[in-house]
């Protein structure tokens, strides 16, 4: 009994009550001063890319068992082998969650806004954090300008909407890329799916915009959308996928969204098919373009499934690419 | 003028206001609905080894012009290739300070203390954050039973004291290594020694100790010196330098202090010597040994001068070994 944890000292100290006088003569356990704290650090990180500030506002994350064909062209044990090579535990998957909110000094962005806070309650806040560290980090989310969307996939649109299905960015011109909109609010496009994932994917989209009125503007691929912010079509992961460039003065980091999922196993092997990326062979032929530009520039990359601050350089390897994330700045 | 500063707005307001107003006409400037926050988040992190709880609360970092000698046995030429393969910038180096706080349920233990509170004043907050973050953490300093010390260069004994030079851990035991105490607190050694660096090591050690009225307990090596924390020799950086395995159930990690600077160059390049490892060749010795442990048992380390959270997995290289940060987990 000489280490105890409070718990059960609590418990040891009810029985001796019941117990009466005689069972408090016990030695008084050993414990730590203050009990163990329990509870995470609200994961914001602001950095700067010439005079505009980005802040990553963590969603959380998801962990869950391993599909047998969560890489489509890629037997499982060739995949727990990918996992076990970047530490991570076999047979499970992890994939962070990191929208971002992008201060130009002109305008207050966010791209792209989580699972949505009715997920916090669902995971019980291992996701659906995104609105409340955001806040956390002093932005309102009343104050937003614009919010810029990648693509249609519910992490990515459900942030669109508070916990009562309203604008969660009440303030905020919604933009969407224009492709991803043609295709995704096409009734034709969804009439023609067959996989219950397709079907639930199309059908999320007319949920979120249909609470917002539908009233988004569309945007084209290489175009400035934003001061600073500049579309860059990243298709494959979905007919529409965009990712973004925020440059200030000389600086830029490539906000690539799903370019690559969780980059232990996808930007290492950038040949392996994630089951969501539609269109497998696209996707593919956009990582690698894309990461090979990252290489060549030496840009700094902005990852929606990195790891939490999810800001990395990219290098190549024999097989494909790693990350390096940037040094944690513990003052901006 | 569609887009401006927030600054270039007030100074045009300025000038508007000085011309008179016909000038106030002008259209409102586009601005962010909210200013740019240049605060960044408290820098504390915790993860769990086994039962134990572990909070990292970084000490904030150093950032200065590469000294000609830094590395004392490889011409600045090639550090500075190292730095640029690391994606960090030439000439200067940077050096991160993570602390931690241990606690296992039994004991609520510090490890290392940072560069202290005065430090905060001198650098502007760039460091001496460990206190504030600590408690940002939600622990309270007066409830820690134990801090250990590695070794007694100042970032690593200095937040032994608070900014009025009183014990900052009023409450707690502190523990030093007996070889590192036998050495630094020999007049006879202090007496030898001719670098105005080493002197100032050895008067430091007496200053931080003196105000503990060297109140302390040394303590040997291979020991369990607190519940589940074992004392490891890894002498060559200081003649008494310690590391210490956390162990619970089956979980372990290697709080390793200094058997490395920053690893992104002296990980990546283990036979480099930094110009503050009192003894280079037995600095790399342990090096050496240590990291071929850490890969061959595939145990986390905690690096105090490893980039906040300081938590990584080692692989080898060709050339050395690679630090691969653990995942930040947005929910213990």
């Amino acid at each position: 009994m000489s280490e105890v944890s409070r718990r059960n000292l609590l418990t040891g100290a009810a029985v001796a009550a019941a117990m009466g006088p005689a069972m408090l003569a016990q030695p008084t356990p050993v414990m730590a001063a203050a009990p163990l704290a329990g509870n995470q650090s609200a994961g914001w990180y602001r950095y700067k890319v010439g005079t505009t500030e980005i802040t990553v506002a963590t969603d959380g994350r998801s962990v869950f068992k391993l599909p047998d064909t969560f890489v489509t062209n890629v037997p499982k044990d060739k995949v727990n082998e990918g996992l076990v090579a970047a530490h991570m535990e076999k047979d499970m998957m992890v994939i962070p969650y990191s929208p971002i909110a992008v201060n130009t000094g002109s305008k207050l962005v966010v791209i792209d806004t989580g699972t949505g806070e009715k997920n916090f309650e669902t995971t019980k806040g291992t996701a659906g954090q995104f609105h409340s560290n955001l806040k956390a980090s002093g932005i309102d989310r009343n104050n937003v300008d614009i919010v810029i969307i990648s693509h249609f996939h519910g992490d990515h649109i459900n942030g669109l909407l508070d916990a009562n299905n309203a604008p969660a960015f009440a303030n905020a011109e919604i933009m969407v890329p224009a492709a991803e909109w043609k295709y995704f609010m096409d009734d034709g496009e969804m009439s023609k799916q067959t996989s219950d994932r397709m079907k639930g994917v199309f059908a999320n989209a007319r949920r979120v915009f249909d609470a917002l009125k539908r009233k988004v503007t569309p945007y084209e691929d290489g175009k400035e959308i934003a001061p600073g912010i500049t579309s860059v079509a990243s298709y494959g992961h979905t007919p529409g996928h965009t990712s973004h460039i925020i440059s200030s003065g000389s600086s830029k980091v490539f906000v690539q969204a799903d370019v690559t999922n969780n980059p232990a196993l996808f930007a290492r092997n950038p040949g392996w098919h994630a089951f969501f990326d539609q269109d497998g062979a696209v996707a593919e032929a956009t990582r690698r373009k894309v990461y090979d530009m990252l290489v060549a520039e030496k840009m700094m990359v902005q990852g929606f499934h990195y790891p939490f601050p999810a800001n990395a350089y990219i290098e190549k390897t024999a097989s494909g690419y790693r990350e390096v994330p940037v040094p944690w700045n513990p003052s901006i």
